[in-house]
């Protein structure tokens, strides 16, 4: 087979994409269901229909384009919402890759014997209520509770959004009864670390996805006045949290290398330059790629909590926000992708995706696999976020192949 | 002289003062310049004048009463003004002291040399900009451009606060031009720490008032993302604000024991749960007793800063915000108290005050003196802060005599 991308039309449809939603920084601000993201989806709706391939989208708001014909579908995809002050590559690429491979599929007539679909999934970076909106509606995987009750990352009641767009709280809930029934489901993305650009290759082969816990945590201590607590009485709440930090850290860098943990933000109560905080609260993730790893880790991270709050006299709670199970990619669809760089003459490294991804989700229906183009110094999540468009045209040429494969 | 302060009187004074200004959580909601603290400026004016006190307010708030004759002042005093959901005797017990002291001279005519006054200072807790904006104003130690266009410590422009008062930035500056001259400034106040309860005092003799600095600091690595970046490639500036956090207060709390080291607030930024902080703004505010060992701590502590931020890849950059100067009460003041503390027959001991002081700013203008009476638990700055009627009656006499012996 010697059908290619047209890298030209990928590069044209990619700043396109990347100029709806444009910030004052530099960067594509276009989370799920802000009026940037209704222009995206707009303007997917009208490549996917150009395309002459046939469009749909569920309850949920997932936009798919399909080539119909009987039998359990291959699908290839990502999102195209972005955080706040992001990049224009991180998802959209991975979705305009998968558009690009059908359209080249349609046009040159490429025999097939299964349906094949890109997917757009919504809110893949979690700006609503949880991580994944989209993929986890698709395989029904949603806390109902949270998409009726829930609340945003940015503060306001998610029906309050919902009443502002055309999807409700049970069109989301419904989204998985419309789903096909999946053969395999293919996500090209950029890295997002600095690995292959270190290796100097083109294209990665995901081997495994790492789980991850998300977790609200406190410490709590007692308020009391900075100038006449002397140290020996303090109850110092963000001492704790520093100290927790600390060891937690090296804990996780020292006996699980290759797993991770943050703490991304914290708060102390009061705030005030005078006041020892009398409580700290502080977001908490740690992910790996073992399943039995998150297992050890959870139960590892807490006891230093514990004793440090034992040590200081606070107390400690936490409460799960978010999690997901470290996925491993099958075998037979490592292998398939492997033997496509090889007939391209593409060299590649298999590596662990340390970031979550719509793929993860789909595990739960059918085997996944994931292609990684190089991110340059491993930025993403920002405006400077890039991507060099021979590593682009590379990792697309191999979907195309892959999906092919899987569709023959 | 056997005249004594009618208990009963302050009781109820401090109780009607406690009313205004009280919010939802059980606490006092007073800070200068609001609807409440105009309240209380009004009882303050009303209690001044029904007790046949001259009554005076300078053009930045500050509110006297004074029993008037030639010769340098004799004057006491503190704040009525609270922090958010404060308690109620954190410079009330103060103001209402030094009130009662005055009546019970004028209501029993002793005989004394020199003029008395009462003064109530505005907003001695810094909730508009910076500490003891007040007594600075009445020392002529405003910085002028913080008055024209500073922000207050809620986030509005000052001017914005003055707009709806009756005060003007003219008239804050030009306080000093007011002022009588001063023999001596004494001040009554609650602890506000756990030492005179543990000893089992009812009255401590101040004997400095601890200087401190408040600083606003940042260490600024890279943002990066939570799950892709290994640890060997983080700059985390949160684990760099811990390392310096606990260092440092390891530091003060082993080398300079009864010095203190507090960080009160921080924000990290970008401040989401899968994002390394790139950026790490707190407060930092360390005290001492010992102007000497503020200027050694000083010095210690940003080179422990400076040695995070190298070993981690990190910048460190910080901005004076307030200081202060420790101040050590003349031994002549100190010896007038023991010596009144002995014909009371009242116990008492010597102490260093942790918390900064009105006191501490009227130092620059003549000899002060403090006597503290102690706070339940200690605590203050909390709608919990509590006082025993009967040791605030003993600093009462306490005060009520030093005041006579300094006016004779």
């Amino acid at each position: 087979m010697d059908v290619k991308v047209n890298i030209e039309r990928m590069r044209n449809d990619l700043e396109e994409l990347g100029r709806l939603g444009r910030d004052e920084h530099g960067g594509v601000s276009r989370p799920s269901f802000s009026p940037a993201d209704f222009e995206a989806r707009n303007w997917l709706r009208g490549k996917i229909e150009r395309a002459g391939l046939c469009y749909r989208q569920d309850g949920a708001g997932n936009q798919f384009g399909r080539i119909d014909c009987p039998g359990r579908t291959v699908m290839a995809g990502s999102h195209i919402d972005t955080v706040p002050n992001g990049g224009m590559f991180d998802g959209a690429a991975g979705v305009v890759a998968a558009l690009e491979c059908l359209r080249r599929i349609l046009e040159e007539k490429v025999p097939t014997a299964r349906p094949l679909e890109v997917a757009s999934f919504t809110d893949e970076e979690g700006n609503l209520v949880g991580d994944f909106l989209g993929s986890r509606a698709f395989m029904g995987m949603l806390d109902e509770n949270e998409i009726r009750k829930g609340r945003t990352s940015f503060g306001l009641p998610f029906e309050d959004i919902l009443r502002r767009t055309e999807f409700t709280a049970d069109g989301i809930l419904g989204a998985h009864k419309d789903r096909p029934e999946l053969e395999a489901f293919l996500e090209l993305h950029i890295e997002q670390g600095p690995v292959l650009e270190d290796e100097g290759l083109s294209v990665g082969i995901v081997e495994r996805i790492a789980g991850k816990h998300y977790r609200q945590c406190s410490f709590v201590g007692q308020a009391s006045h900075a100038g006449t607590t002397p140290f020996e009485l303090r109850h110092d709440a963000f001492l704790g949290l520093a100290d927790f930090a600390l060891k937690a850290t090296q804990h996780v860098a020292t006996k699980h290398y290759g797993s991770m943990l943050t703490v991304g933000r914290a708060v102390l109560h009061p705030g005030s330059f005078s006041i020892i905080p009398g409580r700290a609260d502080f977001t908490l993730e740690f992910r790996s790629s073992s399943e039995e790893t998150l297992r050890v880790l959870e139960k590892e991270i807490f006891a230093i909590a514990e004793d440090v709050a034992s040590t200081r006299g606070l107390g400690f709670a936490s409460r799960v926000v978010d999690r997901t199970t470290p996925v491993v990619v099958p075998s037979r669809i490592v292998k398939i992708i492997e033997e496509e760089c090889e007939s391209l003459h593409t060299p590649w490294m298999k590596l662990t995706s340390g970031a979550g991804h719509d793929a993860q989700i789909l595990a739960g229906a059918c085997d996944v696999g994931m292609i990684f183009v190089p991110s340059p110094d491993g930025i993403s999540h920002s405006p400077a976020e890039r991507i060099v468009w021979e590593d682009l045209e590379k990792g697309a040429n191999l979907l195309l192949r892959t999906l092919v494969r899987l569709a023959t």
